[in-house]
């Protein structure tokens, strides 16, 4: 997988790297909120008001894939794309599987 | 909030609660996934690789949520469907607006 | 399938039928919207405008799917759980499995 | 709005031209699936049955959307990037946001 060597070689420009501290910290906020829903359900709460809390954390989940997603797209799929040819429809090929991921 | 209320004093008949413990697993288990995920960035590792444990978390999330949302209406909103009249109303819609949280 | 013969013979009682209007003119402005996006492509209109399009006709067929289930929910599933037993079970697990195909 | 001139201009670019025939034959099966779920609706069918057919629509219309993007991604955006600057900063920017609407 010459590509994925490539990205790790070069893993210095991986593009949320700006913003790492950012990314950071809301995953301890999502790590915060999976231990809240562990304690709702130890409780045994009303089923409802987890699952807002469930609803809150999917949210909170989408949103640093779709950060992540456009850093990624912003950096390195643009880099692919200047050099071009096989590289970049190798990488617009993932990004898309990613997408669909996210999507379904 | 009689309703609320109710469930609060009910709340030994939580539909979830025969399968607490594979819901406290599963939260430990998203806990894990969200420490993970913590781990990568902080590694820098390649952005189309969290994203594919991003979503696989999503999912995981997604199922806990579906179980949860079954439970509830397997028990709390069916018990109230015997009870009838407005309190039956009032699950119902509690219920539809858990489950367009989920869907949107 | 006795239970799905059951819920034939009572399709009167069939939830949506009070707003089977509201229902119809909404699927008439979403096939206008499947006719307006073949439009758009045949003139061959930028992407990420078609796109919008396929978005907001997304929305409106969940928008339908949640009314519809509501419905459901509020008039089939309560009857049935009123009845109580393995027909209840039932409609609750064909419920809860037509809900994930919404969420996934 | 120089850029969506700039695309309008450019419109025999645009990634989906090469797949058009395939486009316009889905929207026309998703138009018919909106036909179909009105007759349905019309015929009093079962509320189940209808969120399936719902559910397929749903699908087809992503499955749609999904492949619209990755289209866009390899012809407009990675155009786009080769000319750079403020170009693709924008058309990455304008990606991310129907990928949004999209995941949302």
């Amino acid at each position: 997988m010459t590509d994925r060597q490539t990205s790790a070689e070069a893993h210095a420009h991986h593009g949320y790297i700006t913003d790492k501290d950012k990314y950071l910290n809301r995953l301890k906020r999502i790590e915060g909120q999976a231990r809240g829903i562990h304690k709702m359900i130890d409780d045994e709460k009303y089923c409802i008001d987890i699952l807002t809390q469930v609803s809150a954390m999917t949210s909170a989940l989408e949103a640093v894939a779709l950060g992540l997603l456009e850093d990624h797209l912003r950096h390195c799929v643009v880099d692919a794309a200047k050099v071009g040819g096989a590289e970049a429809d190798a990488k617009i090929t993932e990004a898309s599987q990613a997408i669909a991921r996210l999507v379904r």
